[in-house]
């Protein structure tokens, strides 16, 4: 089994390659050989592992990660909400032409690779139903929502044509995300549940009533894992999916919190509400029936209790 | 009031340069300028038109045709179903890279135009709920449809940044199409009432139950001038809208047919079932609930008699 994945040095990126070097398999044969591809430099997880420091969006690049072709390729390498929305120009090139350009490679190379492309809930705008059902039009209010969207209307026509067989997955907000934080919009979602634990204040921007749908890095390592190895003809034309999540609100969030790591950690948060995060997230889609991907056996995680817990043990600990 | 069309050497770029000349204003402001571009030369219907054979695509056309800015763009230019379906790589150029090119022209130059884009409801793809509502999500089983998404979906994201002032429209099949049969899949919908009507044989090859939506010309010329009228704060960021359409099944086109053109028109129509044909329009939709469009406006044809006259008045005798 050989594996390729792009925007590898992110923080999904080692996640999942750690994972894969870990298990050792895929679709039930042993991984042979895993090439990783960003524009910086990553770490390297093992013997196995094979690292390229390219850019997508450059001719000729993806079309030399493909040779010779791999079995599974995950494309994850993309610009994130705020950078997106900050940098217009940047986040149309790496989020549609990197992700086209890869997308073109593959139709004209030999093979049929599984795709496995990391889509967004951002794909979503508001207003919507409570809850947003697997059949509601994506009408984001992002740079980034919109680039999303796009890719993954080209991942469906090119399966459909036979180019390759891509599977989309809307990943709900990550959290809690380990490191520093990112240029997401979404960063805060972490921060007050990462910065707490670490003993360290955090900014809480928005109302407690803000309610958003989360799910842990272990799970979204685990759904992409999921996607790497689904029968595709059981998703026929429709190629991606919201990926089930947790759906709280930032007050049950913090009570999690409590429950976990005890009466003292709220205090670390202050709130100071910013309207222009607040608008933007008040945009955002808040829970989602995901019948199609629980019926398509991807497993969320049960509770933010356990997201938090999941945090302690692959991150917090190994800080 | 400068006006500029894209695609206006095409069967609906002529009607609406016709229209838009007889009308002589647009937005309660007399048009002194109406701008054509096509690839091919077009007729010029009056000494406000200024034909420009160019392509789109081509680095510098679209930035050209902005000098001077026109106050109200419509985006006709494309390639159709199946010549997208057939010509992968040039339905991409034109239908995606196209748009994109005039939508990145307009967003460098002064000035935030007013665009009416003519998407297509083969945005959406099967299966459906009957009818399709509003809020339905996109699942299109063309290229062609792939591409009209891609293109609606830049022209929100364009539209909310504020780079022009976009409005989507989807159309419906049209029909009666006037002339010669184009490279779309559906053009027996129109073949079968224009061929009897013209005493001359039509093949249809599809079963007389098939039920499709239909907009005669002049109402999809009508919806272009509305959509180019309205107050586009009306549609909040969701830019793209569904037109009504008259939904029939073929057995009805040909029963208004039999009420319109008297008892002889039917033996002219050869059953000739084509399977590949079949399968396409299989996934085509069938029937819509479009509240948003008719709540801001858009007056649909009332009947398939009514859309039957319509082309035996502006097309039939004009032959």
């Amino acid at each position: 089994m050989h594996v390729l994945i792009t925007g590898a040095a992110g923080m999904l990126g080692r996640k999942l390659t750690k994972r894969l070097v870990d298990v050792g398999a895929l679709r039930a044969r042993p991984i042979g050989r895993i090439d990783l591809v960003d524009i910086v430099e990553g770490p390297i997880e093992g013997a196995i592992c094979t690292a390229h420091v390219a850019d997508l969006c450059e001719p000729g690049v993806a079309t030399e990660l493909l040779k010779p072709m791999p079995e599974v390729i995950f494309h994850l390498a993309g610009v994130v909400s705020g950078e997106a929305e900050a940098n217009f120009d940047k986040g149309m090139i790496v989020n549609i032409d990197g992700a086209r350009a890869l997308f073109d490679a593959l139709r004209f190379a030999e093979g049929t690779p599984r795709v496995v492309f990391t889509s967004s809930i951002a794909v979503f705008g508001a207003p919507f139903p409570d809850p947003i059902p697997d059949d509601f039009h994506l009408t984001p209010l992002t740079s980034y929502g919109t680039q999303k969207m796009v890719a993954e209307a080209l991942l469906a026509d090119y399966s459909r044509r036979g180019f390759f067989d891509g599977i989309g997955i809307r990943l709900p907000t990550i959290s809690v995300r380990p490191g520093p934080p990112n240029a997401a919009v979404s960063g805060f979602f972490s921060g007050i549940i990462r910065e707490p634990l670490a003993g360290t204040p955090a900014v809480l921007p928005v109302s407690r009533e803000v309610r958003h749908s989360h799910a842990s890095p272990r799970t979204a390592i685990e759904y992409m894992l999921h996607a790497g190895e689904l029968d595709s003809a059981a998703l026929g034309a429709r190629r991606n999916l919201t990926m089930p999540g947790v759906s709280v609100t930032v007050g049950e969030q913090i009570e999690a919190l409590t429950r976990v790591a005890g009466p003292d950690a709220e205090a670390l948060i202050a709130e100071s509400p910013d309207p222009t995060i607040a608008q933007i997230v008040s945009g955002w889609p808040e829970r989602f029936d995901t019948r199609r991907a629980l019926d398509l056996g991807f497993v969320p995680d049960q509770s933010y209790d356990d997201i938090i817990r999941a945090y302690i043990e692959d991150d917090f600990a190994s800080r």
